[in-house]
């Protein structure tokens, strides 16, 4: 069986096709130029492989998610360039005629993870999924589904108490300033310091600072949804720093809510190599294949 | 038919019997003494209704639901004195031999205030109900269940962005000190100005510091769980004060996400004399009493 992935980045697409057993078998990468070209080369791609059942879409957004809506599969009013009211879905179902999956990028990554959480613990009934990147965003599957019926929530722009080492940061949210995205995204380092996240040490202040933030995120997360698990992934995300949010978190919840051994349940991805939208993806394009059957 | 509703409260409990209609035929309501005299008054009560076919119970917590849990159906470490480690259910199983559900005291809220929106409105896919009183707590229905799997939600100890005129005051909560309860349960207005919340008019500037917190968790439950409707009940809530919440609401979401009329958004109870537990508690009993015949 062959199934298709598309993760689609606001900077780079990435397309893949596995078999059943969620194996990439073959993937391609390549920058996100228009849309009629950058969704035209997905669609050269994915002709390659005839015996395609079925593909999946995790796509930058805001998308429209509503099936009964008229912009049912469009990206709406994304800032990015040529891209605002693309009917993304529509221009993939003109070209290749197969059952295809609509979601936001982080709902195929928390799919992904609530796969892979699922085989090592047997059931899992709930988890949640943050990208800490260019920009800030969360997805949760509860019981199977994704939260958000109306939408794919926006967790980004929740507002956070501040650390008092950082109450002169102003956020750089063009939005709303300093919420959450505003203060821990991948370009607040620049902003705030003058060097990349990356040039700075897990030592420097404020990865602790950035630690307090995204620790208030996993206890709003907890407090409304208590998942079984919250994977952190993205490009600011590390393993040693972490370390430094589970502390942030232990000392915010006080003993107030058992949530099990903090090691288990703020992690890292269990994907390897950012692996993880695709192989949710691939779940996601077997499950409509598997309900387009039985419609 | 006649359905049976305990709404279990720290300081008292009301008792109801009501019909297939969900309307009251008979409430009692008394003074929540020792665990054994208060749920004794229960069963009593009950016992006088031969013809009842199940029961819901919306109790104080915190409470275990897991149902595989061995603490299944206790309220568990509360701090209401004799009340910890109390087999709730256990009791009144052991009195009367009818299907009975158990949850919290918000959940039996929301599903009231679900049951009253879908009956308005057709079909609603997610609903959440705040109480802001002597504590702050919240529960939300997703597709017909309540959020929270592994325990009910403690929205109450969140942590929000600290309004400018309010720096100041620590908060009441004895865990977290400002966490969203500890800056907006009722008794905050005592400690802040040493007067009661009923005793200050709403045009003083400590109602829209409250406004403000109040629009910020409503912001996190949307941003979160993007439900169709966030319902405020609770002795602080009242339609005047929703006004300034919603303006709050506004400006911090700045036009971010729509989530239609704020008027239709943010509202009060639709269950008249907070009857909304007592309502969700016969929809309750009901849904337990078809599928333990199902069983």
């Amino acid at each position: 069986m062959l199934l298709g992935s598309i993760e689609a980045g606001g900077t780079k697409f990435v397309c893949a096709v596995g078999d059943e057993n969620y194996q990439v078998k073959e993937q391609i990468q390549y920058p996100t130029t228009s849309p009629k070209e950058t969704i035209q080369k997905s669609i050269d791609f994915f002709k390659n492989f005839p015996g395609l059942q079925a593909i999946s879409i995790a796509s930058f957004g805001p998308i429209e998610i509503r099936r009964d809506n008229a912009k049912y599969g469009y990206v709406t009013d994304t800032p990015k360039i040529g891209w605002p009211n693309t009917n993304f879905l529509g221009m993939l179902k003109a070209a290749l005629d197969l059952p295809i999956y609509w979601t936001s990028d982080v709902n195929g990554s928390v799919y992904g993870e609530y796969i892979l959480a699922q085989s090592a613990k047997k059931t899992i009934s709930a988890l949640t999924y943050y990208t800490i990147g260019t920009g800030v965003g969360a997805g949760t599957v509860l019981n199977g589904s994704f939260i958000g019926t109306l939408g794919h929530p926006e967790v980004g722009h929740v507002r956070l108490k501040r650390h008092p080492d950082d109450l002169n940061f102003k956020g750089i949210c063009p939005y709303h300033g300093d919420c959450l995205e505003g203060l821990v995204a991948g370009p607040t380092f620049e902003a705030r310091t003058g060097k990349k996240g990356k040039d700075i040490p897990l030592t420097d202040h404020v990865w602790d600072i950035m630690a307090y933030y995204v620790a208030q995120a996993a206890l709003q997360t907890t407090l409304h949804i208590r998942p079984e698990k919250i994977v952190f992934g993205g490009g600011v995300v590390s393993e040693p720093f972490l370390k430094k949010v589970r502390h942030e978190f232990a000392a915010l919840m006080n003993d107030y809510q058992d949530v099990g051994n903090l090691q288990d349940y703020i992690t890292m991805p269990l994907a390897p190599n950012n692996g993880s939208a695709t192989l949710g993806n691939f779940a996601l394009a077997y499950r409509e294949m598997t309900q387009s059957k039985n419609n």
